[in-house]
């Protein structure tokens, strides 16, 4: 068994396992107690701030601990613009933030608030032009990721905090993804961070708010976490989150620089081995262990069951992957195909043989679940066989079909016409709305738009 | 050692310890995936809320785990709130309910909404009658501790619960303190509690909400736990703490019958073995494991530090142990004293030799720490000693000094006067307020009211 989800979460490490059991002994105790065992506890949160602090980079006391990554990310953003409600009502994200960024936008926006997402490339990177536009005198908040959670691209932060200082906006750079191998550069005001992701426990999230920074709690007071994270602390996994925070970082680059090599070699080999895939996300500025890639013509769900089946544990942002049937906002956001999707995030310590043994896997997983939705042949879509010409424009009715149904479809229907000629799919799928223009970029062949269900496509070489 | 604060927090209960350990290693997955780890994860978040759902009393679909007691009870009451803002925006609570909620409350009453604060009898229980009256057609919700977490006063829930279904009312109870020994009685429509009262792990709340109750999720959409507690699931808690809500309710009517004992003997031997002591809230109707009393002339932290020194940690009420420097609200509330207060709350398996060793040690620690502050001798405020008197009317300015020296000073100065006699105390400590009426109600001398900081004693026998 492989598991290739370390985005997800992670087992926990066992520097934090050996943690977590001590202060289980020694930290249960209400820490604003004074007697022993209170004194106790408090002891071991105050070492635990102070190590956390120190591997993040930031003041003890500009630290809290909150129960979760999205816990910190909902507080953090709504405390800094409340703190900041004089000066305006505008916040800056970028469109392929964590869902818990984008929940929280749209929370401000039903609170009478504006939100200006700004748009990523086909990387799924910022613009930093783009960004230092979006700033401006009404802004009360900047979001950033540090690197995205779907396709491993690094964000230009150092960049980002730049502008955002020169025009006073406080940034908050969510970290969830790039904290366990390094510090966040440049100079933010807020950052947060999941233990989980980190071999920590669940139950512990951080956020820090720079000295200096406005910053007015949201919610009910609470006299803990200097009243930006109510709730009794959870001291033992706080403990073993800081300390597998200091152990992962030990070894982080070294192991950074293996995980790379063994993710070079799947961006390599995959579009060798498997056909019609598209690799996904910047190749150079990107996480060291996490690769993704999309496969036309493949349900993303099937795939994952197929791969778990074959003993690799991977995730998908793909439309069938997800509880409400739409394709992952990052890829919509990317402009990729997002059919066939997978991610692949390696956890520490994966070995060579693993990643070998995924690479001869693959192929057959997914010739076997084409087979299943009856894809074309490999490369079809763009080979100039000689077909029967029936007529200058058919007409696919994909209406109700769910994805890779539609383009599936398409790919079948290309060949009935000649070149120049138009194929027009009725799709009302949302991932329609993503793939159909990816699978134009993939193959060659000109996508005219969509109106309504109806998307049209002329065929190359006309 | 002995840990008399359960009521605060608990060690780790042994079974929670084992079940915590076997879930790390199988529940720390995202339970949203696919792959065969989420799907572990997914099974052992099920089972975990069956097993509380069962020990509660209410639908596995209706439970839902948050990171704390307090985050259950801030999305609780805002969730009811929001749910029912056409209806109305006044909100009921108990004035001894827990700070978490009445923090709620002030956030209700800044986002514009009223706030009815039902007042208790000297015990800190409500009245029945005057709950029915505090209801109406524009209220949204009412909020009832099941008891109280510093004085064990059980409140009338099942009654309450019966007036507030008459008005179409929804009552959350807050059950954190009763939950480890028994089902929360009567039709309450919400319920919260948490787990390290029970000896579950920190990090883990319950949220009870009933089918059918109107309810909307304030702040940011998530999709975890039915939208009603935002972030990543701590499973390996959520399983420990479920484990040990079964486990000592199987102990819990043993367990509470052999408690109520040594709390009788407590409640029945301090006031004889410690001069001018009150026992404080309900002697029956009460949590089987808390015991509360407050003792003149005592400053409360220098009482929790000789206790703490002589081998006893308990909690206490009193100004001086807050950080506010302001007396407990909960004995504001019920009006009684709060200098050198003392809460005793057994932890399951306390042996008789335990209660015996700290009935021993108490009257030493307390006239350890009266000599400190000069206290007046035993019962002196009562005792019909000859003094010579000087004048009909004595002032005594105790202004800038903290609880417990301005009762002090007024013990000292009751001598004074002649029976009929006027002490004019000045007393701008907070405690004034609350202990100076108490110290009367104990010694028998008349409290004639107090104008800014001046408080006249009338001495008994004129």
């Amino acid at each position: 068994m492989s598991y290739f989800d370390a985005a997800s979460s992670l087992p926990l490490h066992p520097v934090a396992r050996q943690a977590l059991l001590a202060s289980l002994d020694e930290g249960w105790a209400d820490p604003a107690r004074l007697h022993r065992e209170g004194r106790r506890a408090r002891m071991l949160l105050d070492a635990a701030r102070q190590s956390a602090a120190e591997a993040v980079g930031c003041r003890p006391d500009e630290l809290h601990f909150t129960p979760s990554g999205t816990h910190a990310l909902h507080a953090g953003i709504a405390g800094a613009l409340t703190g900041r409600r004089r000066t305006g009502r505008r916040l800056v994200v970028s469109a392929v933030e964590h869902s818990a960024v984008l929940h929280a936008a749209e929370a401000h926006e039903r609170d009478g608030g504006t939100v200006h997402r700004v748009d990523v490339d086909r990387t799924g990177r910022v613009d930093v032009q783009e960004w230092g536009e979006a700033l401006g005198a009404d802004c009360a908040l900047a979001c950033l990721q540090s690197a995205n959670h779907e396709v491993g691209t690094v964000q230009p932060v150092a960049e980002a905090a730049s502008l955002c200082a020169r025009t006073g906006v406080p940034l908050l750079v969510d970290a969830a993804q790039s904290l366990p191998w390094e510090p966040v550069p440049g100079d933010w005001s807020l950052l947060t961070g999941s233990a989980h992701k980190w071999g920590g426990p669940p139950g512990v999230g951080l956020l820090v708010v720079r000295k200096g920074v406005r910053f007015a709690p949201a919610g009910p007071a609470d006299e803990r976490e200097a009243g930006r994270a109510p709730g009794f602390e959870n001291i033992p996994a706080v403990v073993a989150a800081a300390a597998s925070l200091r152990a992962v970082r030990a070894e982080a680059d070294a192991e950074a620089a293996r995980l790379r090599a063994l993710v070079d070699r799947i961006r390599a080999r995959v579009p060798a081995l498997v056909p019609d895939t598209e690799m996904v996300g910047d190749p150079l500025r990107r996480l060291p262990h996490l690769v993704t890639f999309s496969c036309l013509y493949v349900d993303g769900e099937a795939l994952l069951h197929a791969l778990d089946t074959a003993g690799f544990s991977v995730s998908s942002g793909s439309s069938c992957t997800s509880g409400t049937l739409t394709p992952s906002h990052v890829l919509r956001a990317m402009g990729v195909l997002s059919e066939g999707n997978v991610r692949i995030s390696l956890p520490a310590g994966t070995g060579d043989e693993e990643v070998e043994r995924f690479l001869d896997a693959l192929p057959g997983v997914v010739e076997g679940v084409r087979a299943q939705v009856e894809a074309p042949p490999a490369a079809a879509a763009t080979a100039a066989t000689s077909v029967a010409e029936t007529a200058d424009e058919v007409t696919v009715d994909a209406r109700g079909k769910l994805c890779p149904v539609p383009v599936i479809e398409l790919a079948k229907a290309i060949g009935e016409v000649p070149a120049g000629g138009v194929v027009r799919v009725l799709a009302d799928d949302e991932a329609a709305r993503l793939d159909i223009p990816a699978w134009c970029e993939m193959t060659g062949h000109t996508f005219e738009g969509a109106a309504g269900v109806v998307f049209r496509v002329r065929r190359a070489g006309g």
